[in-house]
């Protein structure tokens, strides 16, 4: 049996280096100066926290009171600063990575609205937001629709279906450290494995024609 | 006279349901795919709520905490799924419903506000958010330019004006079902007879020349 | 020796105004309606003072609650939509004033995170906030890219520079009226000398090749 190790920061300080690092690529994509490059890293490692925070009054937010989370954010944007041209070879790893931070950030932001008292249906709420809010303002904050929104992946199904399964494991009273970690292994195999197999969200219905964008 | 029945919840589910209807909408025309769709249902018919709600220190916000809202949110997204070829051909029908929809969070958002106390100002403002935020929000959220602020059609200024009545009725204690109900057919009314008429909000002044843009 | 005269109200009503201006300059750019150049007056001039007062949890935000604040900026916004053929003209003179803005604004937002009891770290970032969110909000509104992202010019280091110093100050028990106007000089005097001799932040690095977009 796990002991229950104070192993949460541990994970969401991961979390947020690798969002960190999606957040700096975009914005070095767009040609943005070194502070806009460090702004995106935090936007993206922190934005989904913050909103998780504005929306359980856990004022001030993370995202701007916590120096080692705000530390990590900006050296995620020191790094890509830097490598960047060997950070683009490295996407696919940085993929892989991303779902991770969408698993732990899933986990750690359902519980913490647990925490806070929140009902269960708001809690899962929150833990979505956590994960995929971050990607969200990236996007917002780069000009760009939100990807999550129309890219077809699953990304905030397995957010979701984790987010459910934290909220019933705490109504069970079977929230422990070994069963957190079952849900953030679940929503990341989930992705990975969805990317693996192309597996898509149906774009429009279309009636009788199927749906829009099928791939057949 | 009539008794002060609880009717706001059951108003504010026909706004939800009809704003909701609109995001989906936008949300189908960019070709998002099916959990852009539900999400943009929900940014739509509760992203004014939960402005609201995080100004007034409301937290959670309704959008995430109420699930009869987010389960009509998510039926409005459904809905326009499944049947958008259709409902695409309603769009006249959506936006006398959307008008309707305005008219009853500007009330209800005011109202909120007025019951936490805030300033008869901040209350206004609170009810114009709440009757207008959603649709800006499903605006940032599918690229466009919010286009309450830049289509000249009398949105804003209906829902400004009823939130005022509001605020003068709760000032002068003559807040009721009948008077609040009387408002929000006045704002309803005022935004459909715009439309009917085409009366518009001027464009940027250029003096002499009158304003431009003018309809003439 | 200054005594501690009730400055920063005054200050901030010039800052609102100014920044108010921007942002109306901005929307009749974009040829929005009367309605939205009043909007991007108030979001101008008031958004960066709400995100901060959302993060401290001081709501209702002054930027819906201040009737002084709100009539301010609808007054930048009115004056913005007779005069703007002549104001364009004096956009020079409108940088100044802005940079003076983003001095006052910091300062006073670092000052009020370190009333409401925020930590050093999170304080300084709510100064920044307060003085670059304006513009932020704009930015988005108006459906560009946040400018202080990838402008190159130094708008945001003096901000950080300036909120830190206040930060210091104040944990030295020096905070004083007239040390704070140091610090607002300060903040001044780096962004207009830096506009004056092209300082500008570096762009994405090149590796050896320098950096992009570097002023040769």
């Amino acid at each position: 049996m796990l002991p229950d190790l104070p192993l949460e920061p541990v994970l969401e300080i991961i979390g947020v280096f690798v969002s960190g690092l999606s957040g700096a690529l975009a914005a070095v994509r767009k040609q943005f100066d070194v502070f806009g490059v460090l702004v995106l890293a935090w936007a993206a490692g922190l934005g989904g926290g913050m909103l998780r925070d504005v929306f359980l009054g856990a004022v001030p937010p993370v995202g701007i009171s916590d120096w080692r989370l705000i530390a990590t954010a900006v050296a995620a944007g020191v790094v890509m600063y830097f490598f960047h041209p060997s950070l683009v070879r490295a996407r696919r790893a940085i993929v892989v990575l991303d779902s991770g931070a969408l698993a732990l950030f899933t986990v750690v932001g359902t519980v913490k609205g647990l925490e806070y008292g929140a009902a269960p249906v708001a809690a899962v709420f929150v833990g979505v937001f956590t994960g995929v809010g971050g990607g969200v303002l990236r996007d917002l904050l780069t000009g760009e629709v939100p990807v999550v929104l129309h890219h077809r992946q699953l990304y905030a199904i397995p957010s979701l279906l984790g987010a459910v399964a934290i909220a019933g494991l705490w109504a069970a009273d079977a929230y422990t450290t070994a069963t957190s970690l079952l849900v953030v292994g679940g929503i990341f195999a989930l992705r990975v494995l969805s990317l693996r197999f192309h597996l898509h969200a149906p774009g429009p219905w279309r009636g009788r024609a199927g749906w829009h964008g099928e791939h057949t």
